[in-house]
């Protein structure tokens, strides 16, 4: 696996978790000044942490990134905010940054205090294990998740056109819950490419848009849902084999032209479509990954919007869990999306096999269709409306009687 | 029971369920024409029997309904379309009235044609048996159920302001579906108070955005969705003990004036709200019944968002079937409403008992209200927010593994 330069990772056991087995604290350091970029939770009752990041993102000179689990710090007012911005202070202190040049993510349940000597000694314990190792990069990732069944992480290395190799690497957290709570999506990318802010910014508002935000597991958007992206241009320590960059300034070096960035970005947008991928793969009680495609619509924003409503149907994402080519639900969905289209002109294909043709059933063998969504743990839906060119390729996951499991039977 | 004057209800088995106990066809016919007024699934893949009602309603001089279940005939282009009519035509025919004054509706699998000859056949077995009788009424509402565990009916009988007293009659099915396919609501109401339908139609737009608007059991919108209203004025007959009303032109009698219906109104809400209710309470595996009531909201759009969005969280539908209290799902869930308001102006009550207050969460004895739940088949959400003055109240059910296997399953 390749890791960029200049990061060191740890994750410990802060007794969050009852486990002691289990990590429940996670830490990212870039050993210099990096530029951070930053996406949010669109809910109205969004976190503390959320609230203060969304201060100081975006912006230059970040040195760490604090991860909890356990308790989301969500809904507890001005003290949950104090709260928020002290563990950032400790964190930022314990890699001797200025207090402000850290960010804290929490994820747990919503409406309870942080507890702060617990996450004061997590943080010092933190420090002192800090690596630059592969297995310190999948410890952090393990820290970070909650019913995630596994630690979801990937990396890329590209060399741009101008010659510098810069590394990619990144972890998330999917939609799981601590109980009794929340399906959270925590995302933190790190790469030594030299970034610019204002170019970092937008840059990972466009690849959001096509990978973590076309993810959908339940379609309850979380109030701590924070993507974090930490540029800190230590790809250009290579070239003249100094370090580049001054302290809490700007990225290291020269930032990246656009035609190193036009590739850089492809890279970034892969990364994060991978790690999307595997949020709605381990989905809570998931059997199946649904990938969506929605073609031929008036605009992405119409394909977007009947994309997420398919893959928020119970009744389609059941009907995958039982292995039944139930198109007729599929297109249902569609037509309730509040995007206008002519059912005459749309098609359907599942897994290939086209079910469904300008307005009107096919023929088909429904026992061969059955075991190709049995028999595969990946399902792909291809829907094509006759409205325009736009389209979206969007993933979900079946839902199962795991599901409600998960979510209902935390408390017995 | 009441009943309304001049109405007749049959309902037959038509062969298209396999087991020959059950009722999967039923017909409701006035004695005189009648006024009908229709409120028509939004789903832009609408079934062809909801096509062929749009053409025709609202509408006067309406002599029948006619209602299949197991084939939905929707996705069944032009062909589905001429079956519909051809349903309709050969209900109209049955009693006596022309071909294009019966309405059809069907529910069931979705791109499946319907068997005529089983419907032409059934048609004839229903006229054969009409009956005014609360057997042939409670017969009727048996024979539109799908996954429905019970038949849905109620009625109400109000004398108005004038003297003149009228009966409103009313069944419907709820979110069930035919293996392998749709929840479908359909409803149909009846009434012998003389309506105009200019008068109908508004009115039971007003009265379905109170009733039928306000549940969701799993936020997926059929294609077949339909609600009827036939008013045939045969109360006035009581008045000078003769039939009123010419056939096929307006309905019987003076229609009602405007203190009369306002009165009426207020039965018919009464009355439809009393079967939505039935409606979400039967919600396919459901183990509660949840009212949300939402207020304090700028206006009654936003709350109805804000009220659909908790209705339809599996995170927090889940969190009710473990009879947990679980506050912070359902703050989240208001949170991505996509609705503005502030956090710290709102508060929330479950059963009574309130959990957070303007923005913090209030200590409580979480097993006292996870017994209220338990204990409960109801469970009520009560949301404030400090926006301004809307409210609304919703109705949803819990989402329980059984909801999973009755819609995974179907096919194993």
């Amino acid at each position: 696996m390749y890791l960029p330069k200049g990061f060191r990772f740890a994750a410990v056991h802060a007794s969050l978790k009852s486990d002691p087995g289990s990590y429940d604290m996670a830490i990212v350091v870039s050993d210099r000044p990096a530029a951070c970029a930053g996406i949010f939770t669109q809910n109205m009752v969004c976190g503390a942490p959320v609230r203060l990041a969304k201060e100081r993102v975006p912006g230059d000179g970040f040195r760490a990134v604090v991860v909890n689990t356990r308790v989301a710090n969500a809904c507890t007012g001005e003290q949950g905010l104090a709260d928020a911005r002290h563990m950032a202070e400790l964190a930022a202190k314990s890699v001797g940054a200025p207090g402000d040049k850290a960010i804290a993510m929490s994820t747990g349940v919503i409406g309870r205090m942080l507890p702060m000597d617990k996450i004061a000694a997590g943080i010092e314990k933190l420090a002192a294990k800090l690596d630059d190792t592969e297995q310190a990069f999948i410890d952090a990732a393990h820290g970070i998740m909650t019913t995630d069944t596994r630690a979801k992480y990937a990396s890329r290395r590209v060399t741009l056109p101008s010659g510098t190799t810069v590394t990619i690497a990144g972890f998330c957290k999917g939609a799981g819950m601590i109980a009794p709570n929340m399906a959270t999506m925590l995302a933190l990318v790190t790469t030594d490419a030299p970034l610019a802010v204002e170019d970092a910014q937008p840059m990972l508002r466009r690849v959001a848009d096509e990978s973590f935000n076309c993810v959908s597991v339940d379609g309850d958007t979380s109030t701590s849902d924070m993507l974090i992206l930490l540029a800190n241009g230590a790809a250009n320590d290579a070239v003249d084999g100094t370090v580049d960059g001054g302290m809490y300034g700007s990225v290291g070096g020269d930032p990246l032209d656009e035609t190193d960035r036009a590739v850089f970005e492809t890279e970034l947008r892969a990364l994060c479509v991978e790690l999307a991928m595997k949020i709605a793969d381990d989905g809570e009680g998931a059997s199946h990954l649904i990938t969506i495609d929605v073609s031929g619509c008036g605009n992405r924003q119409e394909a977007a919007k009947i994309a997420k409503t398919i893959a928020e149907s119970p009744l389609v994402k059941t009907a995958i869990a039982g292995g039944d080519p139930n198109w007729g639900r599929i297109m249902c969905a569609a037509g309730y999306a509040g995007v206008d289209f002519d059912p005459m002109k749309s098609s359907l294909a599942i897994n290939g096999i086209e079910l469904f043709h300008a307005g009107r059933p096919l023929p088909f063998d429904e026992k061969v269709v059955a075991a190709s969504i049995r028999e595969n743990r990946d399902t792909h839906i291809d829907l094509r409306f006759g409205e325009g060119n736009a389209s979206i390729r969007f993933w979900t996951c079946d839902l199962t009687r795991e599901y409600v499991a998960i979510n209902a039977d935390y408390t017995s």
